[in-house]
C-alpha cells in the first residue's frame, strides 16, 4: 500500500484582476499545483507569480492546459480535432515551462482542465493527442489522469502516470464514478471525506455506493480551494493523513 | 568584413483561417524565421506548421513576442510595465520553446514584433525586461535588435546579439534610421537596396541620405514576404548576397 | 413562384489586418449581407467599412452571429446552454445595432454563421433561443434559415422569415440537404449550379439526387466569395437570374 | 444650485466565472449604472442579468466602453487612432443597446471606462471620437464627464452632459483634480467625504486642497463598490444626501 501521496490543487485560476479560489492557503497545504496556463484562466502575470510561490515553497508545477474559451473557464465541450487539441496542449504546456524556466524550475507534470479533463478519460483520440504532446515535448512528465483513457495510453506509451483519487466523489462497484447527475454522487460530508481519502491511500480500498470495497491505486488526492469551507477540508484531510503515518510528498522527479 | 549572414523573415503572421504573407516562398530564401506566438497573430496550428516546416528545410526558429493586441497587430503602443512585458516575453517565448521541442528542434533567437520591437531600441526598461526574460530562460538564445537599448543590454548581460540591418531604410549621419514620418525615409528600388545590401553585409558600410559612408556592423538582414514584390525582391537580395561570395547561413548555436 | 430574389453573401469576415474573401466583388453582386459580429470574424473597424459600404450601395445590412471561436471561425461545435446562445446572439445583435445606426441604416436580418447556423436548424433549444433574442430585441428583423427548426420557431413566433436555397448542394427525396459527408453532396459545375438557382427561384423546384423534382420555396440565395472562381460563379448566377426576368431585390423591410 | 443627484457606480464588471465588487450592494443605492461592454470586464451573460436588475430596480443602464483590454482591465493606455476609439465606442454601446433592447429598456448614457476615461478628459481627438459616436448612434444619450474635453465637446455638438463629481479627491484652486501621485490626492476619511459629496451638490461648493472654496456644477456622483468599505461609505453618502433634503434620482431622459 501506499505511504506516500501528493496532495494537488489547482492554482493560480485568475485573470487580470480577477482572483478565484484562496491559492495562499491551498500552498500551505499541496504538495503539487495543476497551473492555469491563460486559455481558461491564468495570463502571464498570474502564472509567473504562482510558479514563483511554488518555487519558494517547494510545491511542485504542473500545467493544467485547457480548451481556448476563458468566458467559459473551459467547462465547456468544445468539438475540437485531436491535431488541436495536441497543438493547444502544446503551446499552453511550453508556457509554463517558459515560466518554470524563468524561475529555475521545471514542470514536473500536467493535468488536463476541465471538460478537457473529463474527455481525455473517454476519448482516446484526445488522450492520445496529450500523451503526444507530453512523449515530444519531455517525456519526464508525470501524468495526472483518473483511470480512463488517458492513463491508459500514457501508461502504453511509457509514460509516468500519477492516478488521481476523489474522495468527494461515489464510485461503482466496477471503480468508476458515480455520474454527477445522479443523486449521492458527491460526497459532502467532510469528515467522511477526509476518511475515505485516508483509507484510499493507506489501504488502497475505497468502498462503492452499495457498499463494496474497491480496491484503488492512488498516489496523487485533489484538493478544491474554491471556498474557505474547501481550504478546511483540505487542511482536515492534510492533518488526517499526517496522523495515518502518511507521507505528503510528490514522487521523486524522473530523470 | 563578415562574409556570412544570417537572412531572417518573419513568418507564421496568419492566425486561424486567415493567412499573411508567402510563407512558402520565403522558407525558401531565409535561414532564420522570425516565428509570431499568439499574442499579434499566429496559433498553435500554425506555429507548429510553421516550425515543421523550418526544421524540414533546416531554417532556424525564433521567437517574435509582441504586445497582446491581436486585433491591432502588435502595431500600436500599450503602456505596458516592465513586469508586464518580462511576463508577456517569457509566456510566448516559452509557448514556441514547447512548440519546436515537440518537433525536436530548439528556438534559437528571439525578436521583438512591431511596436514592441519599435520600443525596446528606445526604453530601457522594456530592454531590460526582454533581457531578464532571456537571461533566465535561456542564455544561449539569440537576441535579434538594430542597435538601441535591447542591443546594448543584452551586450552588457552577456547574451549573443545579432544587429540586423535594414536595407531598405535611409540612415542620417550617425547611424541612425531616418523616421518613417520623413520623406525619403523608405528606400522603393529593388535595385538599390539590393545593393545597398550587398555593400552592407560585404564592406560594413551603407552611405547615409547625404551619402556620408557609415559604417555598421551587421550579421542579420530581415527580409519581407507581405507582397508577391516584396518576396521578388527578397529572392534578388540572396542571390545578389550569394553571387558576392556570401556565405546565407545563420550562425552556430552557442552551447 | 417567386419572381424576386434576394441575394446574400458573408461579408466583413476579416479581422484586423487579415482579410477574407473579395467583398469589394460581392458587395456589386448581392442584395443583402450577413455581416460577422466580432466572435467568428468582424472587428469594430471592419464592420464599419462593410456597413458604410452596403449603406453606398443599397445593399441590405444583416446580423451573423456565431460562436465564440475566433481562432476556430465559429465552425468548431460548442457546448453552449440556450441561454449561453441567446445572450451571445443578443451581444453580437446589438452591436451591430449601433454600427448600423451610425451610418444610419438599420439592420434588416439575421442569419447565424457556421456551426451555430448548422445546429440551430436542428436543434430546438437554440432556435428557439436565437427567436428569443430577434423577438425581444427588434421584431421586424427577418430571420434567414434553411428549412428546419430556426425557420419553424420564428414561423410561430410570428417572426418573418427567409428561407435560404441552396444551389450548389445535393437534395434527398424528402426535400433535406444530402450530407456533406456523402459523395456528390456538393455540386462543383458552375452551369449547373446557376441553372439549378434559376429553376428554384423562378419554378420553385429542384431536381433530388435520384432526379425527383421537389418543391423549395426560395426568397433568398447564398452566394459565395471566398475564391476567384466563387465570385464569377456568383456574377453568373445574377446574370442568370436576370435573363429570366427574376427581380434581384432584398424584400421590403417590415415597419 | 442642484436639489437633486444622480448616484452612479460601475457594474458589471465580472467575466466569466469571475467576480468583481459587490453589485448587489450597490444596486440598492444608485440610481444609474455604468455597464461593463465586454472590452475590459463584462461578458453577454453579465451584461444580461446586470441590465435586467437595473430594470427590475430602476436603475438606469450606461455604456462604459473601454480600451480591448481584458487582462489589463482597460488601465493600461493604449495608442489608438481617434477612429479605433470611435468605432471600438460604437461597438460596445451597440451591443449594450441590444442587451438594453433585450430587457425593454434603452441604453440612457455613457461613461468611458479607465484609461480611456482620463484620456477622453485632455485628449480632443478622443472626446471628439467618443461625441462623433453618441452623436450618430443616438443623440438623447446624456454624457457622463468630469469637465474637461469630453464635456466640451459633447456641449459644443449638443448633447446633454452629466459632470460627475468625485468626492473622494483633491482639488487644486483651478478646479482640476491634484494628481494621483501627489500626496494628499486621495482622501480616504469617509466622514470628509460624504460631507464634501454633500456640500458638493447642494451649495456646488467644494474646498480645494488649499481651503479655497471652488465653484463646481455637479448633477451626478459616483460610488464606488470594490470593498466592503467603500460600499459602506457609498451608503453613507446616499444617506447624507438625503438628510440634506437631495433627491436622489437620474435625470428625466430626453425624447
Amino acid at each position: 500500500m501506499s505511504r506516500q501521496v501528493d496532495l494537488v490543487a489547482d492554482l493560480g485560476e485568475g485573470f487580470g484582476d480577477w482572483a478565484m479560489g484562496d491559492d495562499a492557503a491551498l500552498l500551505e497545504i499541496v504538495t503539487s499545483a495543476n497551473i492555469a496556463c491563460g486559455f481558461h484562466a491564468g495570463d502571464p502575470r498570474i502564472m509567473d507569480r504562482t510558479v514563483a510561490e511554488c518555487v519558494r515553497r517547494g510545491v511542485r508545477v504542473g500545467a493544467h492546459p485547457s480548451f481556448p474559451d476563458l468566458v467559459g473557464f473551459g467547462r465547456r465541450a468544445m468539438d475540437l480535432t485531436a491535431h488541436e487539441v495536441r497543438t493547444d496542449v502544446v503551446y499552453q504546456l511550453g508556457a509554463l515551462m517558459g515560466v518554470a524556466a524563468y524561475h529555475g524550475t521545471r514542470v514536473a507534470h500536467i493535468a488536463p482542465h476541465g471538460r478537457l479533463g473529463n474527455l481525455v478519460a473517454v476519448r482516446e483520440d484526445y488522450a492520445d493527442a496529450v500523451v503526444d504532446a507530453v512523449s515530444h515535448v519531455d517525456r519526464s512528465l508525470r501524468v495526472l489522469a483518473q483511470d480512463g483513457c488517458l492513463a491508459s495510453s500514457a501508461r502504453d506509451n511509457g509514460l509516468t502516470v500519477g492516478i488521481v483519487g476523489i474522495a468527494d466523489r461515489a464510485y461503482e462497484d466496477d471503480g468508476t464514478l458515480v455520474p454527477r447527475s445522479q443523486p449521492g454522487a458527491v460526497i459532502h460530508d467532510a469528515g467522511e471525506i477526509a476518511a475515505r481519502t485516508v483509507r484510499m491511500v493507506t489501504e488502497g480500498v475505497i468502498d462503492s455506493r452499495h457498499g463494496t470495497p474497491i480496491l484503488v491505486s492512488v498516489d496523487t488526492v485533489l484538493l478544491h480551494g474554491d471556498t474557505p469551507a474547501a481550504v478546511q477540508l483540505a487542511q482536515r484531510i492534510r492533518a488526517e493523513l499526517e496522523s495515518a503515518g502518511v507521507t505528503i510528498a510528490a514522487p521523486e522527479a524522473r530523470q
